[in-house]
């Protein structure tokens, strides 16, 4: 196979050979491949596509690259979950707890925060004493032990993917279905789970903008996952408002518990018990209506937040703090954001309401950046909500009191006011299985 | 200007500015902007193009990108022609001689061959002694003295174009129309001539394959010359067959001269004919009928080969080889190759011809590679000739027995017989000049 070939034959419009993809996947992370050829094999795929086939190869040869994880080990039916990102996304913090509480194992390996988006590793983190490192000896002993572990990405899983998804980053070659779809499940297949559930964001904070192309990348990602013989669902989730109302690292840890105590916001509550109910579906627990019920059943008894505080002790986290959250070390400084005009919260820029969460130091601009675990917005206010002038419409939390004017203008920026009444966009549009595409508003 | 956003916009069929596309070639060749996004954007190009006025900034700049030569102290008219390359193509040999003899001066650079096309600074170092790298000081002076200089590329001229080239060849993004016009042109551009005549060769052996994207390539370069402030032309000649009968070093030169003697085959002669006369037309000598005059005329009275003969010498070169063409040292061995069959020449492929030429150790595979500069091919019988079978359609020249047996058979690959009659190809397709295209075929 000759690098140039492949470029050409993509340039023209051909389908690549299964061969020639697992060449260029194999010559590229050995380093054979140059950046610059791959580079342009990625623009000629964002123009021209790939067939079915070809991202099936793409994805499992990228799943391939590196250690593949083999759950086998641990008994019963073992579900992962992924978000394409989202502001005040703290849902594996609920519905992992849940769907364990109903005997689903969950074993899931998440990343940390980047740009405008949290991590659910470095929210775990914030939990006193809580480790993310486990070897996989001690991750498997956990969710034998709980039905649940959550541990950040380790060892040397889908090095292709991540040598790719950095040189995407830099040559305006994300934004193609075919390299979103292999890079998600690529790592989703390494990971081993049996069932795979993926909930795709879509609006203002998410990275596909509109309900029909997430819809499509959620059609590619559930063939994909099916094709490589994982039970895999996706449902297409808002994220034109952030979810939930607090934003931060331990300020999300809070909610999540609230919300396993059914004292959660609604919108979030509502969320995660579909996505709850989704996993546990394809768990073989049943339909979604009788999954519905079991996730509300666990938050009802307790026995959800009872898995996630055994999860916590199992990886050295300090349960007290989820025991009662008031014992998590507050932010020094609070500051509370005002409407400067009366009227309906007409649109909340999402991704700009995570920049000033990012502002007040609760997220990261390089991956090196220190986050501090107290900061955020706890937001009173959200879009469709009528305001008088004058009135908190969301709380800044930081340790250092300089960073809220810059984090108040960027948060007051990303809100938009109006006269006339708002209408909340819905919060699930619609199901992806391999039943086809439901509507569900 | 972040690169990222260049590549980003031209993705989206956006138009890149004036300073986008300066910034983009001075950090390219800085070393400032890695050639991963390089390649993504010349992949971007690729696909969506460029407007004429980004085809000129792209061109201008590149052709800032390095030294640039001031020709203004030679006195008149300075003509320049380009070759998009092809085989047998020594016509830079024959009409710059003939130009010069009626008063046109010929400043030119030249390259090396390289693959299955030869180069004019190759075939002008078959003669002992001659210098190909004269310093500026050399070059002018022997513009001056005789109205013609060939010398290699020399200093730092286009190194865009250089890094630029050297990319698109290894990343499948040659075959670009707004990318080979730029490279063609800044060359040309930075080249200082007055006039630039353009040869795009169509056809097996040529880079562009049809009359018609022969044409639009002529277009684009003509308006991109015109635009610069230089007056420019271009022919669209065949590059179905060989050009002539001789392919290789010191066999081209010796049919170069054969021609300038009024003895050159009918195609050659027919074609360096218009090639000269144009270049006149442009240097403004008058419309292409009395060029056309004017360029047999000094033909026919000795004095274009008197110019070519004079060049020789104050390069340095040993004269007595043009006067005498039998002085050249000869291949030791010489090989006849017969027609299988009889029947009409159909087809040569034009490429394959070039390729057994390389065989026999005429040109070179690599920028490295020596050439054996008596080595190479004259072609007996072309498209369009009836042959018995056994009778020599060629005669391979080498210095190495051992290497006929390969370029015999590339070179009777090459050819297709038939039982029916068959027509060339005319040699002139069509003229491109700022008043519009004229079919001549």
């Amino acid at each position: 196979m000759r690098m140039y070939d492949v470029i050409a034959s993509k340039r023209d419009g051909k389908e690549l050979t299964t061969e020639e993809i697992y060449e260029f996947i194999e010559g590229y992370v050995k380093g054979d491949i140059p950046d610059y050829q791959v580079s342009a094999l990625l623009m000629a795929i964002y123009f021209k596509g790939m067939s079915e086939r070809e991202i099936l190869d793409l994805t499992t040869a990228m799943a391939q690259s590196g250690d593949q994880v083999d759950l086998s080990p641990i008994e019963g039916i073992k579900v992962d979950k992924h978000s394409t990102g989202g502001v005040g996304d703290k849902t594996t913090l609920i519905v992992a707890p849940i769907v364990a509480a109903n005997g689903v194992k969950v074993a899931k390996m998440s990343g940390r925060g980047l740009g405008h988006t949290g991590g659910t590793v470095d929210k775990l983190e914030s939990i006193p004493g809580f480790r993310t490192d486990l070897n996989q000896e001690e991750f498997f002993d956990v969710v034998k032990r709980t039905g649940i572990s959550v541990i950040g990405q380790s060892g040397n899983l889908t090095p292709a993917d991540k040598k790719l998804y950095a040189l995407r980053d830099v040559t305006a070659t994300v934004e193609s279905i075919p390299l979103i779809a292999s890079s998600i499940m690529s790592k989703k297949l390494a990971a081993g789970s049996d069932c795979i559930l993926l909930d795709v964001k879509t609006g203002s904070g998410a990275f596909m903008k509109t309900v029909e192309r997430s819809i499509e990348l959620a059609e590619e990602m559930v063939k994909l996952g099916e094709n490589a013989g994982r039970k895999t669902c996706a449902l297409i989730t808002d994220m034109d408002v952030p979810l939930g109302n607090n934003i931060g690292n331990s300020l999300e840890v809070i909610e999540a518990v609230n919300t396993l105590k059914g004292q959660g916001p609604a919108d979030l509550t509502h969320e995660i018990l579909y996505l709850a109910a989704n996993m546990m579906e394809l768990a073989g627990l049943g339909d979604e209506e009788s999954c519905l019920a079991k996730a509300q059943a666990v938050i009802d008894d307790g026995s959800a937040l009872k898995c996630l505080i055994e999860m916590v002790k199992a990886q050295g986290g300090d349960a007290s703090v989820i025991e009662d959250t008031d014992n998590f070390e507050k932010a020094k400084f609070s500051h509370e954001v005002k409407a400067p005009v009366a009227g309906y919260i007409a649109t909340m820029n999402t991704e700009g309401c995570g920049i000033a969460s990012v502002l007040l130091g609760a997220g990261r601009e390089t991956l090196n950046s220190p986050i501090d675990m107290a900061a955020g917005i706890i937001i009173a206010r959200k879009t469709g909500d009528y305001v008088e002038a004058g009135e908190t419409i969301a709380t800044l939390y930081a340790n250092d009191e300089s960073l809220f004017e810059k984090a108040e203008k960027k948060y007051l920026e990303s809100i938009a006011f109006s006269d006339e009444k708002v209408i909340r966009n819905p919060l699930l549009y619609a199901k992806v299985s391999k039943d086809g595409t439901k509507r569900m508003a």
